[in-house]
Order: structure tokens, then C-alpha cells, then sequence
């Protein structure tokens, strides 16, 4: 042992490792059971194009209206079909001999270089994935076995399957763990500090510290705020605030430092009260399989944490408006005109960046950390009960 | 196991790995006992270069005239003797302190920086590999111990030996393992899927699918197509061609789809119809290590798949014109004017491609692959046989 | 085994490996136990930055004058504590959620976002390393076990302790392990044969070859010179000369083809004649961890080779003079004139294109190796008696 690890290991307490939550451990490319964004449904054409989600490689191409998924190799050769193309409607055919796939059940319906009779076909077959659509992206279900997906509606945040709704996004491929950049956004601490340098956080106030609950509620998990600490004397440093003489009173901000002039539509009385107020028994809220739900006053913003392998994932972060009418012309300008650059873009380049370097575990845990260990607790109970269902169906 | 593999293997049928052919499957780095191009003979020089060859790594270098290989690794220090330079006639000095080796033999002759007295004269040497030109080529024999090479005469494709005759040719090196880049070259149903786009193929027509056998002659497999079937209607999917309304009647193509009309140079008559008509039962054909021959009407088309190691390999692309004469210049302004850019390059470019995302074993083969199986089936037995000899010669 | 491996063990003859000096064997990411310079004083300021020393990640920061070393690594969650910044004096945060550690022994103080009174101070910590500074770089100690460091004094070449002087260097991250560094800078041999070409080497004559013996004392060991050949004629071969008709004649070359006439600043009388003349018994010398002195009658070139992982090291050259007073001036101007480039640059260019390429063990040693078998066993003999003296202090 090297005099740098002796000397780190010395301050150790608490637990360091993640054998509290084996599962979730064993996650490092994604839990296999979900379903995913994986791409803007007006990106899916009928050129078929290949991701990579939990370590699954998969072409997506649409027919006809519908987008399909095939596991990304042709089992003649290894080929991915994602460089292939349709020759008849409703299949999709290897580039280099013809073999041609059923978009629907990926069976082998002809291998054009040897003709009608050809022996193989019904003999051959790749992987198909379940599609659905959902917010304007395709969404792809991973199987652990061979079983078959719960409906998507169950999964996405309940206020998004029969609201109308207006929306922007932004989707990016990230380096990092995909686990590092969940518990990044759900972490309560590293808001106040990290982004204090952040664009979007020059005209609002945020407390140093505050004490936090942790509530549970259906598939969700809050984070409530119980106290608020503005400022802070660290004996012997000095004095640490981040407010900033600029910055709208502390006061003003209503909901754990959210703050209370953004998203303010002038159309804000079309907010659905019973989102915004009553339902949410806190700011932010996490649930499987890695999405976060961050309730502003007057929109919702959601960033959900799609897996690619063990190294990458997907960032797909999306504000939502509970708006009908003209009212959403307003929502798209104010979101391309500067949310878009300022939240998806500044403000989340820090995440990014912090969520690249993150190198856990081993970690030694702080008392805000809470929100990380509930996470973990709520992951790790909620697969647990998935596996045994699995393994049930299968008796 | 994941649902994409568990559903991809649920369609397996037979072999799917390569257990049958042994040597074949273990010669990922090529097959050492062979001869191989590696330079062009004039990009040999009195300054040496470094190549790859099975994985060895050579030292090429020229001296008055003759072409010499050494393993590229001063025994000092394992410096690049390919970094070096010649002091002396007849031999190459390590750049890092002039120990200096005969070129012939590998013999250490002199260490520079030790005096004439040096003790350590006559206690180290490089290994030589043997050299040959031919096809205006450098080519080094790659020992399976330390036995001698056979005549490399023995090795090229016979036409080649005693004939004269003009070539144009392109090297390339290129990823993917050179058995890909050899079965993709002799494989006969990616010519008519993945070639249909090439601008090579444009103006003539190719069957969509043939019925054909293979034949063995000497130490070459033919390819002999005994049925050919220019479209094909698959039931329930649609009617799939080759043929475009500006190309080529089919009947008039006459080898297998080989182009009649490439190559006619007006002194088409000077081919020696032996070659061109009685001693090829076909085709295409292929032989060990790795080479193949497609011979068209007018000209013979030799591609050499040379292992640089498991990653990589050289193609080597030659067109052969049996010509004399005048006739000569017409091949040349043919082949530099637009041979060598449609079809060793842009065609070429897509085998490139394939090779570089082929991913086997597994695998699943279809009728068409017996082109393929023979060719494996032909190198397993020859290199057999080839080990047998040199073990009952260490005897 | 290949053709090739059998053959080249042929010729194999004593020791190959370097089983013999197991603790240098063992030090490919350099020894423990040492001061090493990393980066020049001036670079390290209140922003702080990352190196990497013997494999360890380490942070530099300046406060208040003092260059402070720590672990590059916070325990939270493992981000590097080099993209933090001083929130408090005499401390650095981490960027991610303000952990904040006091830069002289490393104790967490405060964790900014959970308030003053977060039970994680003083359960948290992280390591620090021993700083110095000297010849204008900051020097960090690599611990072995955690034992207190030796004087850094006591380990840097001894006439730069109290004697005044100038000094112009270079810092070069430079690929390849360390020990080919040190060898080759120590290497009796190379210096003949590989920088005969360099622009250095155009006006100075050197030997072809010698005879030398290796003279221990203290913590160096000499390389004395005890017979110079300045021509050989090599049976079968021919001649071989370092003398060039343009170059200086031999005789004037007073210390083993040391050059006279460089550095020579006119206030050559201001020299120490003990330092330059008769402390030293010979013209180059070594010491460890890996420090190289050459001395030139009017200044000494030191280089001191600095282990940043296994396949990097740090280079770092220094020409220092014994002057004082104006001539100082005339030394700057010609260090920065010409010896930078020429000497620090392209010369040492050639050493550093050969380290790259250097790849022992395996090996085969020849006489002039005489000087790096005597620097592995003042090595292997020095670091020896420093673990057997920390093990003795921990009992």
C-alpha cells in the first residue's frame, strides 16, 4: 500500500463500498426491466440508425408511420443491420448479403442472394425490442429474460400520461456512469455549491445549507426541505453565503430555494393547482429506473438518465408546461430563446462535467447524502421485487 | 444471459463457431510457412522501414540492390532496427549505439561504440527472414520454426511464373482480420447485395441469385456457377433485380456475370486462350495463404490478403494483362485512367467496410457460404499437412 | 514460440532480465522515498493544479507564499481536488460540494453545504505530501511507508546547496518509463553513436569508443575514462570515425570528449576550481532517485528524471554556473541564445526519441554497459538500506 491510500484510508468511517445495495451495485450498465428514451422520434426514419443501450447494441428504423428495434447484428456474419436498409416494406436487410429481417418479430423472411427457396429462412432471427413513443421520443424496453414489458404509461411520471402538455428538450451523450449522473442531479448539496458560478443561478438566492427529509410516496421518493440556512460562520474560516447583493431575497424564493419567477408565463393560472401544489410533498423527486422530476411553480422540469454501457449515458433533460393555447408560443420562445442555453446547456455542462470525474466507489458519505442512500434503497427494493415477479411468471 | 442474447441464439441452427477447422481458427495473426507481399520493391530502400508480418515485426532495407529482412529488435536494448541506418556495405547499424548486423545472416559484425575487440562480436544476431521480388513486390517468408522456405515460385499463382505479362496494382492497409478480408473476397453472394451500388457495377448486370459448386483443382478451389437466376420473386415480399434497363443484357455477360466487356483492348487476341479458357473451371478461385484469382476474359485480377496481425491486414489488389507491345500502354491508360479508381478503389472500398465490421464466430451460414467452408476446409488441410512435413523433417 | 523469438534467443548470453536488481525491477512507477521536482515554482499558484508522481495523483496549490501537495482525490465521491479552488485561507474546497480541507495536514474543516456543524469534520481527510522548493521548482516527497522525509538537502547534488549560482532549464513530459530515461542519460555508449548527428555535436570531436571504469563516492558513482579511441578500423567493415575535418582536435578535448569552449563566459575565473576541478573524479556521474551530472570546466548539466507513471516520466534539464555578479547577464544570453535549443532541444530530443523506444527487459549487455549495471546497483544497494531503516523506526 502506497503512503497516499494508508494515509486516505485513515479517515474512513461508515461504510464505503455499495454491498449495502447489490443490485444496484451490479448496475453499472443500467437496470435491464425499463423502458428508455433513446432518440427523437423525428430522428428515426427509414434509414436505420444503431445506439447502444444498457451494453445492448440496437438499429432503430421506421416503416410505415411505426419505429422498430432489432438487436444491431446480423447473426450471418456480425454485420450491424443499423448499416443496412429496406428493400421491401416492413423489413429491414442486412448491407453486405441481403438478409432480410421482419421489422416486427425479426424473423428472417429472405436472404436475397439465394433466392425464394432459400433454406434458411425461418431458420434465422434476430432480437426484436419493444417500442413505444412517448414526449416526441422513441422509447425502447430492455428485457432481463424474455418477459414482456409492463405498459410505459406506468412508468413515466403520472402528470405526463393524460395532461396536455407543451415541451422542449435536449438529449446528450455523456461520459460517466449513468448511476453518477442520477445521484448527481437528485444530490442535494452540490446545487448550492458547484453551480453558484452558473448563469441561471445570477438572480436567485440559495441557501448554504438546510436540513432535509426524505418521503416517500408511491414509485417517488421527495426530498423536503425542513430548514433553511442563508448563511454560514465556519468557526475559524470565516463567513460562507450565497446570496449575493444582486439576488432576490431569500424570502421570495417559496420552495426550497425553487425559484418563484421562472417559467412565470403571465398564463400561469392554467397551472393545474393540484400538480403544482397539493400532490408534490416536495421539490425534487426521484424514481426508477434513474428519472428526476424537479416541480417549479409553473413547469416541470424532468431529466431522465438513459444508460448506453458502463462508461456512457444519455442526458435527456426536458421542461414541461401544463399550457394549452397561445400561451405555449410563449413557453417555445422563452425555452429556445434562453432555458435552453442556460439551464440544458450552462447550468447542466457543470453536472457533466462533475458526473465525468466522479470516481466512486470508494466515497465516504455527508449527512446531505441522504438523498443519495434513499435512491439507492428505492432502486434496490423496487428491481428486488422485480426479479422475484419475473421469476414467478416463469414457475 | 440477456433477452437479446437469449432470442438471437434461439434461431441457431448447426455450426456457428469454428471448431471445425482448428488451424484455421487459431491462425487469427495469419498463417506463418508462407510467403507474403509487403512492399512495394521500389519503397524499398538504403533507408530502412519497418512492416508488420504475423506479427512480426521486420526491418526491411535494400543493400546494392538486394532487399533484406531482419526482426525489427536490437537484442541490446530492443530499439527499432528499422530507426537505424547502414555504416558499412552489407550490413545495418541499431540507431542507439551502432551494433552493427550482417545482413545476410543476422550475425552481430560489429559494435561501434565497443571497438573492433568488442567481446560481445559473434554472441548476438537478429533472425533473417528470407526475401523475393516478384510482381514488382517484396516478399519475406514467414518460418512456422526454423525450417527453409519452399521457392516462392511454387507458392504464386502459375500463370504468373513463366508468362509475361503487364500489371497495375494498389496496397492498402486496412482493419479487420485478413481471414475476413479473404472470405469477403472469395464469398459469392456479397457481390450481388452489397456491390449493386458501385459505379464498377453500373453498366452490367449480375444475377440476384446462382446455384453453384465448388472444384478443386491443385492447390486452388474454383467457384463454378451452375445455375443463374437474374430476378426473383419472394413471396409475400416482392420482386428483387440486379438488372437496370441501361445495363447489359444479361446474355451477354458469359463467365458468372464476369464483365465481357472490360478489358478488351482491341489486342484482345494476344491472350493466350490457354489461360483465359481451358485451365480455369471457373471463375473464381482461391488458395492458400490467402490469395485470390478472378479471371476475367482479357485479364486476370489477383487480390492478396497478407496478415499484418489479428487486427489488421494488407490488400494487396493486382490486374495481370498478358500482353506484349504497344498493347501494354492501352492497359496501362485503362488501368491508371479508371480501373484503379472504380474498382481497387471505390468497389474495393466497400469489401473495406464489411471486413472492417465483420464480427465472426458466431456465426450462421446460408447455401451460398459452401464458398466459404471450402476455402476454410482447403487451408485447414493444406497447413496440416504443411506441419506434418516440417515435424517429420526436425525427425 | 515464433521462428522469430527462437532465433533471436540464439544468441542469447548472460543475464537477460533484471532479476538481479529485484527493488529496480520492481520500480517501474519510480521509488518511493525521494524528493522529486514537478512543476516550476512559478506555475503553482492560488489556482490550483494536477501532476501525477510515482503513479500518485497529486494537487498543487500556493497560499499565502507556501506550495502546498495533496491528494488529488476527494474521499466524498472521488472528484479531483485540483479543479477546486481557495474558499478560506489556507485550505482548498472541493469543487463539487465545498469539502473543505485545511492544506497543511489535510483534516476536513468544513463542508460548506452541510453547515458548521457537519459531523463529517474531522472525520475526513486526505493525504499531504512533503513540499520544498529549490532551483526555482517545487519538490514533492513521495512517501514510502508514512515516514518523515529526509532533508531535502541531503538529497540534491551537493555543490547547489550553498553555492550561488544561475541556472536556465527545461521540463519535458516525455513518454517512456523513467529508468530508460535515467539509463540512457548515464548510458556511456549512446552518446558517440546517436547524437553524432546533432547540431550540439557538429563543432566538438568525440571517440569512437573507450575504456572506462566506474568510481563510486558517497552518493554518486563516476564515469572515468581511462583510454579514448578516436578511430577504429573494424575488420571486413572498414573505418569508422566521430572526427570530422571541421571539428576541434581531439587533445583539445580535455575530459572525455567533454567540450571546453562551452560556457566559457570570459568570467571563467569566477568558477570554484574545487568544484569544477577536483571534487569531481570524473565527467559524468549519478545519483539517486535519478539525478545525472555532467561536468563541463564551466558549468554542470543536471537532469533529473522524475517517474510519473510507468509509461511516462518527467524530464527536467538544468544547466547551472558558478557565476556571479554581470556575467550572469552573458550565461542567460547564451543559455537562451542557443543552449536551450540546441542542447536542451534538439540533443535531447534524440535521447528522448530513443527512450520512447527503448523495451527491456529482455536484454543482452554489452561493456560499455559497465555504467548502467554500476547505476542499478547503487540503486537497488540504496533503496535497500532505506526500507531496512523505515521497518527498523516502525518497530
Amino acid at each position: 500500500m502506497t503512503g497516499a491510500d494508508s494515509q486516505t484510508q485513515r479517515g474512513a468511517r461508515g461504510r464505503r463500498d455499495w454491498s449495502t445495495w447489490p443490485h444496484y451495485d451490479a448496475a453499472a450498465a443500467g437496470f435491464r426491466g425499463y423502458w428508455y428514451p433513446v432518440a427523437w422520434s423525428n430522428h428515426v426514419t427509414g434509414k436505420p440508425m444503431g445506439v447502444t443501450l444498457c451494453g445492448d447494441k440496437i438499429a432503430l428504423v421506421r416503416d410505415q408511420g411505426t419505429a422498430y428495434a432489432l438487436h444491431d447484428r446480423c447473426p450471418h456474419r456480425g454485420v450491424p443491420l443499423s448499416l443496412g436498409r429496406r428493400e421491401f416494406p416492413g423489413t429491414l436487410s442486412c448491407p453486405y448479403h441481403g438478409w432480410t429481417y421482419d421489422l416486427k418479430d425479426g424473423d428472417l423472411v429472405a436472404a436475397i442472394t439465394d433466392g425464394p427457396q432459400s433454406p434458411i429462412c425461418g431458420k434465422a432471427r434476430v432480437a426484436t425490442y419493444p417500442v413505444a413513443e412517448r414526449l416526441g421520443m422513441v422509447w425502447v424496453y430492455v428485457p432481463i429474460a424474455d418477459e414482456d414489458p409492463h405498459p410505459i404509461d406506468e412508468q413515466l411520471p403520472e402528470e405526463l400520461v393524460e395532461n396536455p402538455f407543451v415541451m422542449g428538450g435536449r438529449m446528450d451523450d455523456r461520459a460517466g456512469n449513468w448511476r453518477f449522473a442520477c445521484e448527481n442531479g437528485y444530490d442535494e448539496g452540490h446545487a448550492k455549491y458547484l453551480h453558484r458560478t452558473s448563469l441561471w443561478r445570477l438572480f436567485k438566492a440559495m441557501p448554504t445549507w438546510n436540513v432535509t427529509r426524505i418521503v416517500p410516496q408511491g414509485r417517488w421518493i421527495y426530498r423536503k426541505q425542513e430548514e433553511q440556512f442563508w448563511e454560514a460562520d465556519f468557526p475559524g474560516l470565516g463567513r460562507w453565503t450565497n446570496k449575493r447583493w444582486w439576488k432576490l431575497s431569500p424570502l421570495a424564493a417559496k420552495d426550497g430555494g425553487a425559484p418563484s419567477n421562472i417559467g412565470n408565463t403571465g398564463a400561469a393560472a392554467k397551472v393545474d393547482p393540484v400538480i403544482a401544489a397539493q400532490e408534490f410533498p416536495g421539490f425534487a423527486s426521484v424514481s426508477m429506473p434513474g428519472v428526476l422530476r424537479i416541480a417549479y411553480p409553473n413547469f416541470i422540469h424532468y431529466e431522465f438518465y438513459v444508460p448506453v454501457d458502463a462508461d456512457r449515458h444519455l442526458y435527456v433533460g426536458v421542461m414541461v408546461n401544463f399550457l394549452r393555447g397561445p400561451a405555449t408560443l410563449k413557453f417555445y420562445a422563452k425555452y429556445l430563446g434562453w432555458i435552453r442555453w442556460l439551464f440544458h446547456g450552462q447550468f447542466s455542462g457543470q453536472d457533466a462535467w462533475m458526473v465525468d470525474v466522479t470516481d466512486a466507489p470508494p466515497e465516504q458519505l455527508y449527512r446531505p447524502d441522504v438523498s443519495l442512500t434513499a435512491w439507492r434503497g428505492l432502486a434496490e427494493k423496487e428491481f428486488k421485487a422485480k426479479l422475484a415477479a419475473i421469476r414467478k411468471e416463469d414457475d
